[in-house]
This record gives structure tokens, C-alpha cells and sequence, in this order.
């Protein structure tokens, strides 16, 4: 052909900003079955409801295969959205189901609320680090991003003054055992944070995926059951993904009506609606009370999990290296001596068969690079030992 | 409180636009069950193939419930996309597994492609008239549309002139029972549409939903299959909403390698990925040939119900109303004499309890009032003759 038809479209200035990235390139080998990767983000198999998800299924299709299998409403499925009100109210909160919109999963809210309340240039507060789809959700609509100071107990809720917090168009918060870092705020913190935050104007977005995945430590109230006018200034997102399966993709978004509604509208343009049969299968499933009986295995699960961790990081890590202990959730943050770059360490770690994921990329600004993201869900504890004492090994002997 | 915290929010500019049409709210009406409504869009029921999809479903969940509930390629899952590409194949266009993104539905794609192709005032190119959702999904990225001229046998490729196409990212076309109006190129206008978008160096994207449900007429081609370079210039869009069901939502999006990186890139901001489980039981109900099977009773559903409606216009409407004849698809496209405005017709077809939609929303630009859309897919036979007998009444009247 005479022309470069290859290179015939012209791609939009957001798009030109998606890249792979380094750090993708590498962790496909983590894919490998030989590599022990501390890299995923995969809840554990061995915590799918199999066969309760298959009888579900088989319920929905054989009593209501029209309406399962018909196009349906943007906003959802309306007893999911009734079930995801009382269940929230239930919890403290103060929401009717017009308040809730069912969607494709967590990732598609972010995509959804950058839609809806971020233009180019807009200021959006994130906790430093956060999570890393977050700020690639986001990004896509060209925000200028501002860090709040973290420490140990989390996002600091005095960091948040008005300076920062004005013009802002959100601030983007995990309380709950952080991805990445797995740090949790204490209730006194989630009171600070969302008064403050009313004070300021600032509207929060409560990422919480986790939060049923509590297996330490003692609850702490959601921000949206904190917030002083029910959903006023608090969007909250939640998963099915932590506490079923994520091959579903289902999650929700609690908020004001005035902010679902626009959401609704995004959403329909976006993808007209998330799956009728898949959320009328998640419905049968926990209409009844089945998260209650299912839950305890899955923290029991993660807990076993995590203990194996945290007992290999005891034993084999360098005593300069510090690192988080997560009371749930399933990640480990460590910060190394200072003169460790962790995606050095990665390239020395896949050479002997181990991976784990750069702190760098959680940064939304002044990436911190001597920290990294250990995942303890999925890897076997045999596994997990070796896996960390290799680690241990390198980092003692780094640079040298 | 003080604050007026339930305004707290700033919304995007994009947001600030997108708005519940009057025509939204009207047709809210046309879902009470005292309507005859040939205003939806839906698939017909009867159509759906409920026990294949049970034992589909049933067999993934039986045989890899953990592959199927875990979180899977943003690509798609591997089997389905190299089917999708083999079934392009088998018709004509060349295309390999690695140019297929599955999606969560069409209308995902056309959020996809605004995402990496439309910038802030591009010129994106659409047949006068579009199908509205193509339109919505396209405004959330804020182009400026330009009209390609269309007549009875659909768009007419020579209205691509150079200065039409100079700087637009993309043309928008549907060449099969086009939604809104029915029609279909035929297959030298196919021809010559690629012909010219090769020349002028114009993505074509080729939006497909209702290929298979031809009830008349000869077989086209896709316009994949005759663009020069293979997927070179024309991104083909496909769903399973129409040949199997819309409550799966899925679709898949065929172009060139470097298009679908970019794609693939979007869609994991977007919703990281479509249900694992979805896709792997709609492979598992086509891979042996179902759809061959399963087609011609859809086929012959619509076909009647097509000839219903064409049968009661025929009898009913005055004379110097126009209308197309489908040779496949669900919708016919009316054009009343100048003088009537179809949503004021639509006004006064509800007082009788008949719904339609009105013409003027599917125009990018500058609306023509006087045309309208039925749908004949889900209203049985009595209902479609008694409903048509009172829009030509109220036609005739109008006015008077």
C-alpha cells in the first residue's frame, strides 16, 4: 500500500498519555507458573462460593430468563439497589436504593466520577501512595493531582487545610486497610476527616473494597455512616469483587442524589447497563443472608494468609526495613533503607523466581522509591516463605 | 445544616451537558403496560435462546468455577476472541485474535473509541440521521459532528468529499437496517465508501449490531472485509445482544493492532475488564455452531413481525407519508408530510396510548421534525395493526 494506513488514526491527547508501562512490561512474566508472585492483586480462589454462585445462576435462568436476559435498567437491578441501602443503612449509614447505582465493578465508579467531576486541569486530592487504577481511572480525564500526607495510621485528616482542599474538585480515600499500603484510619481519624472535610466543601470518595475483609483490630464506621448529611459530601464505592468473585464484575456507588443521577446518565452512555443476569444471580445469592455465613471463612483465609507473611518478613527481612501489618485486606507495604531502588530489586527478584509490585507507580507526585507492594492472597505458604527469604537475601545484599 | 452540602459538588464540564431529554422523560410513559410502545429498542424475548444459555452458564461453573470468577485479561478471554476473529474471517476480512478487544456491549466500544480518538471540538463524522446512543456516547468527549449526506439506499459515499473529511478523527457508519432508519448500503456504495476513506486517510468505524437478523435481500459484505489493508482503516463493531441477548452485554470491537493497544489500555481504566464468566459461557454456547442453528427462527421472528407492521402502514397511513422497508434489523423510519411535527404527534399518540420516537433527536445536526422511529420487535400482531390504524388517524388529523 502506498499509504501508512497502519497509522491512519490520530489518537485523542488523553490517549497519547496511555502507555504501558515499564513496570506492566515486567511483572507479565509474573504470569510465569514458576515465578512466586507477590505482585497480584487476585483475591484467593480457594474463597469463591462455586457452587452457590452456579446454583444462582441456574435459579435466575430457569424462573426469569426474559427479564435476565432483556436489557434493564442504567441504575441497576431494583432489589440489588434496595438490598445495597438497607445493607449500608444497616451499617450506620442513611441511604434509600435511589441513592445507589449498581455498577461494572469498582474500576468502572472511577471511571464513572472522573466522567462526572473531573475536567482537565481539575485539582484531585489522593492519599500518598494510592491505588494505582485510581489514578490511571482518573487520569484519563487529565487532573492536576495533589498528595495528602500519610503516616503509619494513614491519611493525615489536619493535612487536608484549605489551601489544599480549595478548588478541589474530590478527595480519594481507602480507610480500610489501603491498597497499597494496607494501613487502616481509626475512627477518630475517619470523624476528623469527614468534618473537616464538610467544613471545606471537599466532597470524599470512599473506595472501600476491602472492608469486609476485616480479620484485626476492631471495626471502624465507613465515612459515608460518618458524614454529617447522610450522602451529602461522602461517595462511597463498594465491590462484590472481595467478597464473591471479581470475574463478575459488580460494584455499587452510594451517594446524593443529585451526583447518581448524573453518574446514571454517564453510565448510560458508557455502557447502558451492568449485566441484568449477573445482578440478579448476585441478588439470590446474598438476599438471604449468605455473606454473613461466608464471610468468616474468607477472613479466616486472608488472616492464615497474611500470618505467613508477616512471621517469613520477621525472620528473613533486614531489621532496617519496615513495614506495615494489615488488619485485613490483602497487602503488605515495606519501606526499605533508603538506598534501595525496589524496581532494581524487582529485576534482581525475577531473576531468582520472585516477583512483587514498585512502590513508585502508587505515587501520584514525588515518587517514593524505596517501598514496594507485597500481596499474601493467592501464593501458598511454603511458597510465601521462600518467596520472602529470597527477598530478604537480596535486600541484605544489595549493593554490595 | 449550614452548608448547602447536596450542591457540594462541582461537576465537569461534559457532566454540565449531559441532560434527561424531554423526549427521555416522554417515553418513561411507554414502559406502563396500556401502551403499545414501538418506541423501545429491545430484542425480542421469544428470541433468546434461556435454556442453552442455563447449561451454558451451568457447565462454566461446574467445570472452571476459578478461572471463571477471577479477574481475567483486559484483552478478553483468549477462545472467544479468536472465534470472533475466525468468524470475521470466514466472512471476508482477514483479522487475527490479537486485533479482538471483547467488550461489555457495543456501547462500550463507542465509549472506547471517544476515549482514544476524540478530543475537546474534533470533527467526527455521522450518517444524518445516527443512532442517538452513538451520539451520546460520543458527546461525552465533546467533538463537533458534521453530517454525511444519506438517501434511501443509506449514506452516499461521494458526500465524503475532502474538505468533509479534512480533520475528523473518524466516520461513524452503520451499513446494515441502519438504527435509526432501517437502511442498507448496498454493496457497491460499500465498496466505494472504503474506496474513499482509504483515500482520504478516514477511519471508518463500522458499527454491526444487527448484521445477522437479515430477513430479506442479498448478503452485503462488511466493510471490513473490503477495506484495502485488511482492518487497516475500518474498526469493526460486534454484539451478542441481538443474535443471543442484550442482558449479557457483549460485544467486541475488531481493528488493527495498534488501535486495540490503545483500546485495551482505555478499557482497563475503564472497568479493568468484561465478566470472565459471561464470556466464557457465551464461547461455550457458539463455539460448536450454535448460532447457524439458532439464527433462522430469530430471523423468521422478525421477519414476520416486520411484515405486520409494513402490512398495517400499508393500510393505514395516508399517502403522502414515506417509510423504508427493512431487509433485516427492528426499525422502520417514517417521514410525515412537512407540516407535521412528530413530537407533537407523539404528544397526542400517547393520549391514545401509542408510543413511538420522534425523528429530530438522531440528528447531529440540524433535526428534521417531521420523521420518526417504530420499533415492531416485541408488540404482537393485533397490537401492531390497532396501534398503526391510530398514528395514520392522528396523522390524517393533524392539523385539522
Amino acid at each position: 500500500m502506498d499509504t501508512p494506513l497502519d497509522s491512519a488514526c490520530t489518537f485523542s491527547e488523553r490517549a497519547q498519555q496511555l502507555t504501558s508501562s515499564a513496570i506492566r512490561e515486567i511483572l507479565k512474566v509474573t504470569e510465569r507458573p514458576d515465578i512466586t508472585s507477590f505482585a497480584g492483586g487476585l483475591p484467593a480462589p480457594d474463597g469463591f462460593p462455586a457452587e452457590v454462585v452456579r446454583q444462582a445462576f441456574d435459579r435466575v435462568l430457569t424462573e426469569q430468563p426474559r427479564v435476565a436476559l432483556q436489557y434493564g435498567p442504567t441504575e441497576g437491578y431494583a432489589p440489588l439497589r434496595a438490598w445495597v441501602a438497607e445493607d449500608l443503612s444497616r451499617n450506620g449509614a442513611r441511604v434509600t436504593p435511589d441513592e445507589i447505582l449498581i455498577v461494572s465493578g469498582s474500576q468502572q465508579a472511577l471511571d464513572l466520577l472522573g466522567k462526572v467531576l473531573i475536567d482537565k486541569d481539575s485539582k484531585v486530592l489522593v492519599e500518598t501512595p494510592s491505588y494505582l487504577g485510581a489514578l490511571q481511572s482518573f487520569s484519563l480525564y487529565q487532573p492536576q493531582y495533589a498528595s495528602v500526607a500519610t503516616d503509619d495510621g494513614g491519611l493525615v485528616p489536619e493535612a487536608i487545610t484549605p489551601a489544599l482542599a480549595e478548588g478541589a474538585r474530590f478527595l480519594y480515600a481507602l480507610p480500610n486497610f489501603q491498597n497499597p499500603t494496607g494501613r487502616t484510619l481509626d475512627t477518630t481519624r475517619r470523624q476528623d476527616l469527614v468534618t473537616q472535610a464538610a467544613r471545606l466543601g471537599l466532597p470524599v470518595v470512599e473506595d472501600d473494597p476491602y472492608g469486609e475483609l476485616r480479620y484485626a483490630g476492631e471495626h471502624a464506621p465507613s465515612l459515608l455512616s460518618l458524614a454529617p448529611a447522610a450522602s451529602a459530601n461522602v461517595i462511597r464505592l463498594g465491590s462484590f469483587s472481595k467478597v464473591l468473585a471479581p470475574g463478575l464484575r459488580l460494584g455499587y456507588i452510594a451517594a446524593n442524589r443529585t451526583i447518581i443521577n448524573k453518574l446514571v446518565q454517564a453510565k448510560q452512555a458508557t455502557d447502558l447497563h451492568t449485566s441484568t443476569l449477573t445482578q440478579m444471580a448476585v441478588y439470590e445469592i446474598i438476599k438471604d443472608g449468605f455473606l454473613a455465613q461466608h464471610l468468616p471463612m474468607v477472613r479466616e483465609l486472608y488472616r492464615k494468609q497474611c500470618g505467613y507473611m508477616l512471621d517469613a518478613i520477621t525472620e528473613h527481612f533486614p531489621a532496617d526495613v519496615a513495614y506495615t501489618r494489615p488488619e485485613g485486606g490483602m497487602f503488605i507495604w515495606v519501606t526499605l533503607p533508603a538506598h534501595i531502588d525496589s524496581s532494581v530489586l524487582l529485576a534482581q527478584a525475577i531473576a531468582e523466581k520472585v516477583a512483587f509490585v514498585p512502590g513508585a507507580p502508587f505515587y501520584a507526585s514525588a515518587p517514593v522509591h524505596n517501598t514496594l507492594r507485597l500481596s499474601f492472597v493467592t501464593v501458598p505458604e511454603a511458597k510465601i516463605r521462600a518467596g520472602i527469604a529470597t527477598l530478604g537475601r537480596l535486600i541484605a545484599n544489595y549493593g554490595r
